[in-house]
């Protein structure tokens, strides 16, 4: 470590382009990150996408790692099981201003990525304020660029890259509870009104105001056309929520901008030409359903972190084994995300749901090493993603013997009672 | 037809793009064609990807459709069972040639694609000789430009747009066997040598040399890095094809160039906000094995031009109503090609392989518009590619049932004779 001197670039600085940076400046490199937007520090809040961030075990790792944890901790909100609530722009900012005590980490903005030769290791930016074409050269090129990542695009075209992009067939909007309303709700939880095929869920900002996000079908937010339909709806299907977000509000943040829709992506690896590495959204984007996003994106980081130590920072070697080691952990919370939205919107509501839940916590109550259940084992945890699905099918095949076992042992004794 | 004056552009000159291009212009569209390479008809024979197509049927009632069937068939080679073999660059320039009947049709040749703006209909391209930016406005954009399809890229990022790229682990490579030798093999027929997990093809060309082609898992190419490797590798598998292609020749033939990959392209529409649309590679990417890509491609063209009469040429209406009717097919077709490799390279050899081609080739005779196996629904019919899989599982469950009742009823008697 230390007098290394081979050049990173890394793309986007969103979450994990940031920690990415921080890890990469942390081990000596000399490390340039490379933003299309303005400085987020010097706009000042802006509404836009999903503004609320679960940051669970995995990212809270990151954030130790990199020893902003605590400074991270003042600014969220502490939700029940060891879930932290952060604002994204607040976690934004707070990473980018950690990135000062690096010399060796440079921040470029309103740069983006045009093209990239692999083999000459060539990036080339157009300057979004000046129209300048920049070219830098660079030995690992990381691309933390989101789900619709221009150096995934870029990529694409390489041999053996497997890619799919898959959208849900819902989408969502963003609603708002003011503070003075917001004080009427039990603090430190995340809200859900589950509805079957849609469903709403609330998260608390730290003013005590609270965002709303409705999760529905593309067809029911295009049938909701009018004022007075989405009125009639929320008092059919959430009537406790409409005094809370105000009629007027409602309306108003209903048709600010159309539903967003929800994005599930993958690739059969993260690696390419030893000189690319896609990570966060750009290697996995999955949909927002087990907050696990931002948090397998932060740990994207910590296992290449990991890696690194064990190749003493054979970047080839590293990229190659971070690929091989990531790729079915990252299948796995995609399809877990996905999994999950049936289970929130819907399964929550039924006995069978809630009889597994009593067994779960019962068990982890008595066994909490041996019998970690699912959600725990994603959420609180730093297990294999995939790991924890293993898990999982193990703990079912024991319920369902016991299952058997208590259902056989049950007729016996009830053949014994009537015929004996 | 007479008085429409609606522009229609499509990017790519290869096969797909010329054929939708002539079908556009027969129409009355004011089409342009623009592709990135230089005009085939001034450069003459380059050595690169599989030379030779098969068109069958769809491919020639495209050709038909168009009035070029018979100049086709004059520079092809007859095959076994309606096919036609054609040298793709021939085909290439016979379609580019044949866009001369139409005024309304222009060629733009060294047009490189960079960049779609969707809303405005406005296409950019540079000139790959002048480096000149090109703007071109159009009502309707045709993405014909292969299974890396760049105007697929510009429109990766539209909402709810599913896209998926997948390779197959093996690749391949082309080898040749000279006119003097090839006039020792049985003309007109496709020769397959299956040798389990891989194999090797031979088709005919009009000069009576032959093209080889060897399909493999990359693992096996990789480990044939020596002249000594691959002659013990062919005089050990092909044995008979060595002298047939010249041992010198083989060797300079391998290693000419690394061996290609194999991609299957999919997504669940081919229309984009009522002014893009995609068709043939771009759309739907297949591995080789059945013979169907150019056909594919080319039926793309037959049903879109149908679509429009349907339509009244309504193109917004078009586009969405050739998404909703061609997906299923074109992903049967793309399954299909892959599951065709397996049977090709291995299950040919089998025995239940042999009976049951038996079995379809009988009642075929005897019930030819009833029992259409598989094969011959692809390649010799207009089917939908989805409604040719549904056939074969009618008749598999056919073929069950009197399996099941003949042996049932064969166990029956063994009874008799046994017992009674």
């Amino acid at each position: 470590m230390n007098g290394k001197k081979e050049k990173v670039v890394i793309v986007g600085g969103g979450l994990v382009g940031p920690v990415c940076a921080l890890y990469m400046a942390k081990r000596g490199y000399d490390v340039s990150l490379y933003e299309y937007r303005h400085d987020p520090r010097e706009l000042g809040y802006i509404r836009g996408r999903s503004i609320n961030l679960a940051a669970s075990h995995r990212a809270r790792r990151a954030l130790r790692d990199l020893g902003i944890e605590d400074a991270i901790l003042r600014v969220g909100i502490p939700m029940k099981g060891r879930f932290l609530h952060v604002p994204r722009n607040v976690l934004n900012e707070k990473l980018l201003y950690a990135t000062k005590q690096y010399p060796n980490l440079q921040l470029f903005f309103n740069h983006k990525l045009i093209d990239v030769q692999i083999d000459k290791g060539l990036i080339t930016f157009i300057r979004t304020d000046t129209n300048a074409t920049v070219e830098v050269k660079a030995d690992l090129v990381v691309g933390a660029d989101g789900a619709h990542s221009t150096l995934r695009k870029c990529v694409l075209q390489k041999p053996l890259f497997d890619f799919s992009q898959t959208y849900v067939n819902h989408g969502y909007v963003e609603l708002s509870i003011a503070p003075e309303f917001g004080k009427q709700m039990e603090p430190n939880h995340l809200h859900i009104w589950p509805r079957g095929n849609f469903m709403m869920i609330a998260l608390p900002n730290y003013d005590n105001s609270w965002t709303l996000t409705l999760f529905m079908p593309f067809e029911k937010f295009y049938a909701l056309d009018a004022d007075d339909k989405v009125l009639n709806f929320f008092y059919d299907t959430f009537p406790d929520s409409v005094p809370l977000i105000g009629e007027k509000q409602l309306v108003k943040d209903f048709f600010r901008i159309p539903p967003s829709a929800l994005i599930s992506v993958k690739c059969n690896k993260y690696d390419v030409e030893d000189k690319v590495l896609l990570i966060g959204d750009a290697a996995h984007a999955i949909v927002p359903f087990y907050g696990q996003g931002m948090n397998a994106g932060f740990e994207d980081c910590t296992i290449f972190n990991e890696i690194l130590d064990e190749c003493n920072d054979n970047v080839p070697l590293s990229l190659k084994l971070f690929s091989t080691r990531r790729k079915n952990d990252a299948h796995a919370i995609c399809d877990l995300a996905l999994y999950n939205y049936v289970e929130m919107r819907d399964l929550v509501t039924r006995p069978s749901y809630k009889l597994r839940k009593f067994l779960d916590d019962f068990l982890n109550f008595i066994l909490p090493d041996i019998w970690v259940p699912l959600y725990n084992s994603i959420s609180f945890t730093e297990m294999n993603y995939n790991k924890c699905i293993n898990n999982r099918r193990w703990q079912d095949k024991i319920l369902m013997g016991v299952s058997v076992l208590l259902a056989t042992f049950i007729v016996i004794m009830s053949f014994q009672v009537v015929f004996l």
